[in-house]
């Protein structure tokens, strides 16, 4: 085994500590990376809010950049030295309809997460990215294009494939007319997309103080979500509705902005939720869900990201700051994404 | 007034009987129908559960077909003595961007129900199709094309169009797969459409008795839903499902059915529906509902039937029977569409 250093929580608690991890020697087709930066999810919150100690300890973290330290012998792909990136999923079964089809999110016995999740070969669980290292199989690690910012692009890897999986998934171009409700961390990356595909972009937010970041985002409008008359104004407008708000809340005003067989896509993972079948009836309208993406769509969206020059707005913290970064999380009080910067883990 | 028989409810009791109706006199756009033959659907179960008389009179009732009386003044496409249909639209604003659309049936200020409905003149409330004449605005007729038996082709105007909508719309044809949930009223029709649209077509019942129905109607492979082993076979198979079941169930056997990007069509008034954001993401799936159809919609499916042969399969009673055949409905003891025939009414 290997050690490295990483913020982490043991019991009952959703205090992080800053502690010794170990890291499973290379195999062959495994990297070594030294993180760089690791961005703060909603989904880290999530985790620490859930985690009683039982199933051991969590060290959050899964959207994350920095370099290629070592190559395990059957790597071909990547070299010590080169800036890669790693998301949310480690790896995935490889044989199912879905990851033959490049859906590894999609794995029909459920990809392997980054934390969390249950190593394939050793059925150890997963320790995630705010660590100083992390080794992880090689197909499931991106070649950072040049011309990313690599803290900035931290979050790309979570946040940003989230996003774009449904603008892509939905045929967001040209002429299209989307809205993206709520501001956040993916949300601001959906208004920076769906601009950069050529849609007609609106936000919807309940903050009429975002309007103004909005705007400079590139969207066109700005519809305030509180505001009867606004939500009524903006009713059936909308080919695709992404909607990133990160807690369980009522889809119907949001299907009601959808436009006759257009879709509204709810993104991540919000447990059961409840829709008014006369919400979709009145308009033939679609409820969608998504959250992270494939192996191609990853590598897609990098690519597209890097000639649009498409970055997260980030605030980027020592990762001494963790547990303050989560606390202002747990309140919405980011613009857009924290960032950990983990070389204070020297 | 006229005056007209039909079978009304008044308080709260489930059971019709015969009585004198008042029918409007006609106005300048107005035709007069004598209805020959008028369907038994499920949303007559529901109504007649949910009724307590404080609404008035209830008539259920609204797909029929009959044959044309008297034309108002201003009536130029009708003339008396034209077999004609009507569904469960029979006015709409006319203005709204859904009726520009020719989607009548998603008017924003909600269409004027067959029966149960409130009148956009005089503000009464319609009494439906269980009776010997209607009075309906010409606009909400439909020819019945020759060579279509009007007693069969009655059940077209509603649970016709409501199967006709989704897989017209999700652009089901040739090389598309579609499930069809639930081998009723509205699903055994949804057979014969999607077959005649030249998609491969499976049945998911939970009565394996309904196998060798399935099959005389065209579909080419039948899943019995209770059975797991089938389900899970049959998981992400259908580029559209077709849900027919018409009472609220777990969606979530369903939306494993349908392959990735593929859509889950619920049709008909559910209330609200509990999903599973899970069943959604794993493979980008989109819920979808529908119901009932525009003008145009209405028009292209009739004309399609008739070109492909296409009505329902029937029982058709005297309309004397009208409670037998509503208690048989209840228990789901029909093959496949009670049509009552309303000429013992004279």
């Amino acid at each position: 085994m290997r050690t490295t250093t990483g913020w982490q929580v043991d019991g009952p608690t959703a205090t992080l500590r800053r502690t010794l991890l170990e890291r499973r020697d290379l195999r062959p087709d495994d990297l070594a990376v030294q993180i760089d930066y690791c961005g703060v999810c909603h989904t880290d919150v999530h985790a620490l809010r859930d985690h009683d100690g039982a199933a051991g300890p969590l060290v959050p973290g899964h959207e994350f950049t920095g370099v290629v330290t070592e190559t395990g012998p059957a790597v071909t792909g990547f070299s010590v030295g080169d800036r890669v990136a790693v998301g949310n999923i480690v790896d995935s079964c490889g044989e199912c309809p879905m990851c033959r089809a490049g859906q590894e999110n999609f794995c029909h016995s459920f990809p392997t997460l980054t934390y969390g999740g249950t190593d394939r070969q050793d059925g150890s669980t997963t320790l995630g990215g705010y660590s100083r290292e992390y080794v992880v199989r090689d197909r499931f690690v991106y070649p950072l294009p040049p011309g990313l910012d690599p803290a900035a692009a931290a979050p790309l890897l979570c946040a940003g494939v989230t996003v774009w999986e449904p603008l892509h998934a939905l045929g967001v171009g040209p002429g299209s007319r989307v809205a993206v409700a709520g501001l956040g961390g993916l949300g601001h990356l959906a208004v920076k997309m769906a601009v950069a595909l050529g849609a007609t972009t609106s936000v919807i937010s309940r903050s009429p103080d975002k309007a103004d970041d909005a705007r400079r985002l590139g969207a066109h409008s700005f519809v305030v979500s509180t505001d009867p008359e606004q939500m009524a104004a903006a009713r059936d407008g909308f080919d695709v509705v992404i909607d990133t708000i990160a807690t369980p809340h009522d889809l119907g005003p949001y299907l009601r902005l959808v436009a006759m067989d257009g879709t509204l896509s709810s993104l991540g993972y919000l447990g059961p939720v409840s829709v008014e079948t006369m919400d979709l009836l009145l308009g033939r309208k679609k409820l969608s869900s998504a959250g992270s993406g494939g192996r191609p769509a990853t590598a897609a969206m990098l690519e597209f990201c890097a000639a649009k020059g498409i970055t997260a707005e980030i605030e980027l913290l020592p990762s001494a700051q963790v547990n303050e970064a989560l606390d202002r999380l747990r309140r919405n009080d980011v613009r857009y994404r924290f960032v950990l910067d983990l070389s204070d883990l020297n």
